[in-house]
């Protein structure tokens, strides 16, 4: 009774999730900043818990069709444990961006700013690099170690773990190619300067491929997991949750 | 053994369900606004948890009886997909607008308020209706990708979407026929004026609509998932959770 | 295979569970408030999330022995519904209160504060008793609700339904007896005059009761819920979550 | 199909996943201090949940592996329930006291500071100590409680215990010895002078102690749920969740 979704509808569907995606991460910046009157503080706890939740519910809706990477370095990860079939990957990870850059523009649309814009936002130097390679191990890590026996629970996993990236890494945990593209594309709260995108996304994939190193070792079995990351629980178990 | 609820217990139930969630939205927007002295940034945050929470648990509540719509959008989505049946639509519709008054005079009751107030705060504009279609689409999309194989998620994942979603458009998503209408009847922080609800309404309807296509181009059975919507995690599975 | 806990071990669950919630109420309202440097709206918002989160951990912990109800209301509800005998009422009541006020005790000597106080903050009204009205009732919705099908929910459920409730009653929802005479021993954030205390406790007691006729109209089989609700989720369904 | 790491694979599990547990305390810590310009309460709030949120996603993913303690006392604990062997506890304490040093160091590189630091803040007396034995006390009642029938359940019991117990007790719930030694090599938001800390630990371990016994006495069977504990929710169940 195992359903396939045909790949132009994955891809739909991953272009759906990221650009909700950025749309709460871009617009709740947005809003806070508006609202916080110079309370970065207070800004950046509203932006994280926004963000957070915005993936609970978003991997949920999207998971069982398209896996919900929403982040070229988890698709990146997944293939290379033969989860995602490799010729896939171009088209996950063009969904990925586009869908991004469509959510900040919905974002800007919705804050009635101007659509187009390029950040300003200086975020680089050792600490910030070395913070997006550990946000992006841990947010690897969260992944695999859910993905063999404790699939249900990756969308909350996630949404935790997001949460508290943005405070305990000196980036607020970027964590994904698509969502630092996007951002170089709004000059609000969330954005940063495309100078430093590329440092941001190299760090970011060698997190993902080191924290999948690791699960590769505690569990030489993680293709099946990785098949099943691509479909997460999938409807042949319908009674799982 | 499957449990068959009456549509007067079913209407019962969306009537509570949406006062209770009335009670908490306008409620903790006075409590919020009360305390805190101007800091809009902090009010806004408050009334996002509160109403995030009161949804998971009234939803949790409810949802075995009615569905635990409390919303004419869902409920006009979930009769297209011949989930509910037409004839109880307008049944459900009703039973939202009055438990929607009921929970808004309750609030007002409960903070020594006035109870027959009308709103005088302007929400209108491109931006905001953008925001609408925005929040209402998400809120369904969230809905029908549970819908399917993770029926006992739908409590934590719309809880989670509107708590993110109030910050992520410029509306701070309403997202709701019933509650928009319900939230013309307070001049409180959480307030609408009547003549902006139309538009509103509209826009939820449409964006309500939009993600109802687009999940079912994604699962053509839908249907079933439908009729599941509208008594999820039914009895007949009590091993489900 | 079914494992039943005595009595004594029973009230033993109950006391140390309501002596960790009203330590986590009390002593968190301490905190916030020494920390918020008068700001009361972040210390209702740090109280009401540290209260919402003890409740999830302490009810998944304790709920297997005694059904963590931590509350007389619930008690009542519960015998009335043939749940708990009620031969085990009065000892469950006595064992909430004394916890209760150990729990409050306990809060002060961890603040450093004199043990024994008598709250002075005044809590009366109609505003105030029909918000504890409101409060119980949608706790027991809560709880009743769930109780059917979604057992393994109700810690989760009753958790954010009382971080909203501090939000959206006028009385911070009490919605406890036992909480509510333990509060009357501390002159701290979340004191109650003693003197206001009948009628909070009255009303939480009525609105205990609505709520159970209502869903014993929903449900009439709810005596079977009622006996899972003094054992939720018992072990003789291992697998159920 | 019983899945069994071996040592190594365990021990590398504690040391990742304790490191996380630092980085995200400490690392949350000078986010939060930074950021909030004095304001200690909504520091401590972001610190908090931050901390809470990290706990949740980490013990989701490294508890299938090695039980996910991170913290000598629940180690210790589960040893005395025949849990984990004895031979392994070593090696466990080992690996939690490096793992929390090295992600104390991580925190300090993202945020460009001086690597090797020592506390110089003062958590001492009555008070203090008397909050390690309430914090340390409830959160073995957390795991125990929830480690016979709810083992899917502990990555959120913990999560929300901790975040509550940061504000409930007085000294912000370390309630783990090595949380407490590599909090003593950082002078930021959430040091602890190294002369506390024996103070500190010794009242950790007798709380987590008293709350094994109490829970013993409520389950004679508890070498089972030891034995889980070491690596919850199994493989062999893979349709638990």
């Amino acid at each position: 009774m195992a359903t396939q979704y045909s790949l132009v509808q994955r891809l739909t569907a991953e272009a759906f999730g990221t650009a909700f995606l950025l749309a709460a991460v871009v617009g709740s910046g947005i809003m806070a900043k508006q609202l916080s009157a110079g309370n970065a503080s207070l800004a950046l706890l509203e932006n994280s818990i926004a963000t957070g939740a915005a993936l609970i519910a978003l991997i949920l809706a999207f998971g069982p069709i398209s896996g919900a990477h929403f982040n070229p370095a988890v698709t990146l990860a997944d293939a290379t444990q033969h989860g995602l079939n490799w010729r896939a990957v171009p088209g996950y990870i063009f969904a990925q961006c586009v869908g991004g850059i469509a959510g900040t523009y919905a974002a800007h649309l919705m804050f009635g700013q101007q659509v187009f814009q390029i950040s300003v936002h200086t975020r680089s130097g050792a600490s910030q690099l070395f913070s997006e390679f550990v946000a992006s191990f841990g947010l690897l890590a969260t992944i695999w170690g859910c993905s063999r026996v404790r699939m249900a629970a990756i969308p909350f996993a996630v949404g935790a773990y997001i949460t508290s990236a943005y405070w305990f890494t000196a980036s607020t945990s970027f964590a994904n190619p698509a969502v630092t593209l996007a951002r170089c594309l709004t000059n609000t709260f969330t954005g940063i300067r495309p100078k430093d995108a590329p440092g941001f996304v190299t760090m970011q994939v060698l997190g993902a491929l080191a924290a999948t190193v690791l699960f590769r070792w505690f569990s030489p079995a993680a293709p099946q997991a990785a098949e099943e990351l691509l479909v997460p629980h999938s409807v042949s178990h319908p009674q799982d949750e």
